[in-house]
């Protein structure tokens, strides 16, 4: 007469094996392991779906929209008639559906490393990945360091919406990638890029611009709010070929996007780029 | 020849039975239970110290200063010269610590319901509750809105510093107290609360804001970071007795205090202000 209920499951992202968040799971609808990594999609009770790579999670479908509106409404804001944009990862397709808002825009090329990313986003997470059905989304399956480094069109945006430096995505956040970034860049061309967190990686991000500085001349921080990545603060670095204050969206541009976007306005760009005083200390140029 | 090794502690809290944060306990150092509430004060791996109500985690060692800074330096460096200031809650002693770095303090009031709660911060928290020693300072183990309620001098800044909607704190969210803070305001006084968070509890926002607007005619949220509240992004409430613009401080003082903090500056203050769409849309009077 005993029942046997199921074990509670849950998700569990554990840092220096000292502090965590955890997400009760409904349902594993997707596990894989590519050559790059392991891809995992689950149904949580909280978040909607989520994207997991090597047990890290990527994208909830609850907060997805606050991550892709960052990356590509500040740079797509700042230019003034962006043509084609550059997504480097960001296989979900999130990215790429904020960029396809914009109506300059012509071309979206997708460069994802891992096939498995897209195909278990295309299955499982539509709200991103139906964006990649688009006519004007060109999917390309391969090594994003090695297409900057290839000739071929210059963009007018290239975002950088990868994994964290280290494993597949480490390259993404050397020297040899943002010269070739900044050769492939129109006159106007700005580059954004996923880059982690100040409580917990004040070095790494210094690190990172010090890398985006010495391609661009400078590069400035932007932050935003990730409810499901640790510590809760995160930030995009940003860069431009042309000098110009990144701070200062276009508001004519803004206010027609913004009904159909949810985080992203122009308040929102400017203050993103006021940043909290230990962060503006932590990143003093050394 | 088994080796018994001690099992790992963890502190969680967990929202809904759907998801939370954890962090690795190195020692329980106090564990008591007033007539309101349990208290207790763990030491973690990568946290330091954290104080725990109910359970729920009110404040790190590692990142306090961040609240602590938001709630006490909005609204007096938007008073012009603020002299008496009251803090309701807060028996940690760090709003009462950022409150005291404003030289033209001359008395700070601290009404903290549970005496327990200062007891354990004077034993174990003495970064925020050595403070409370100061000259300036008086505690008062009472009933906040009672205290409210009664006639007594009146305030430059009135600092809320209350844990959640519910339980001991319930009234502190009410009508009631609001119209007593007006009435203990001087006439450039201002007004901050504790406010949740959007992400999870807009609602509550929302009727927090309908009250304090209620009692002073407009209130406004902003925003900040909290590193171990659940989301990361979390609010204050904040109205004035004059009508004012409660977005822009006096950038000398800040400037004079700026090389004693670590998160709030002039363009921090600015931007806590620029709320969110999905916060604009979801705030909006009904």
């Amino acid at each position: 007469m005993t029942s046997a209920l199921p074990a509670e499951r849950w998700v569990e992202e554990i840092q220096d094996g000292a502090y965590g968040m955890k997400w009760r799971v409904k349902d594993v609808l997707f596990q894989g392991k590519s050559a790059f990594q392991s891809v995992e999609v689950v149904e949580t009770v909280s978040h909607g779906r989520m994207l997991l790579i090597d047990g890290l999670l990527m994208t909830s479908e609850r907060d997805e929209f606050v991550y892709h509106e960052m990356i590509a409404h500040v740079p797509l804001t700042l230019h003034p008639a962006p043509r084609r944009v550059l997504v480097i990862g960001g296989g979900d397709g999130g990215t790429v559906r904020e960029a396809l808002k914009h109506p300059t825009v012509e071309t979206v090329v997708l460069v994802e490393i891992d096939g498995m990313v897209v195909d278990a986003a295309r299955r499982f997470l539509p709200g991103t990945a139906s964006a990649l059905e688009d006519k004007r989304v060109e999917v390309r399956i391969e090594d994003g360091v090695k297409y900057m480094a290839a000739p071929g069109e210059p963009f007018d945006a290239v975002l950088v919406d990868s994994t964290d430096p280290f494993g597949a995505a480490a390259p993404l956040f050397g020297p040899a990638f943002y010269a070739d970034v900044k050769r492939r860049l129109t006159a106007e061309g700005l580059v954004v890029a996923q880059a982690e967190n100040p409580f917990y990686k004040l070095d790494e991000q210094r690190g990172l611009l010090r890398v985006v500085r010495g391609a661009f001349g400078s590069a400035s921080l932007y932050n935003y709010h990730n409810l499901t990545y640790p510590g809760g603060l995160w930030s995009f670095a940003a860069a431009s070929k042309r000098p110009r204050d990144l701070s200062v969206p276009d508001e004519a541009r803004v206010a027609a996007l913004q009904p159909r976007l949810r985080y992203y306005n122009a308040g929102i760009h400017r203050a993103a780029f006021a940043l909290p005083e230990f962060m503006k200390r932590g990143l003093v140029a050394d």
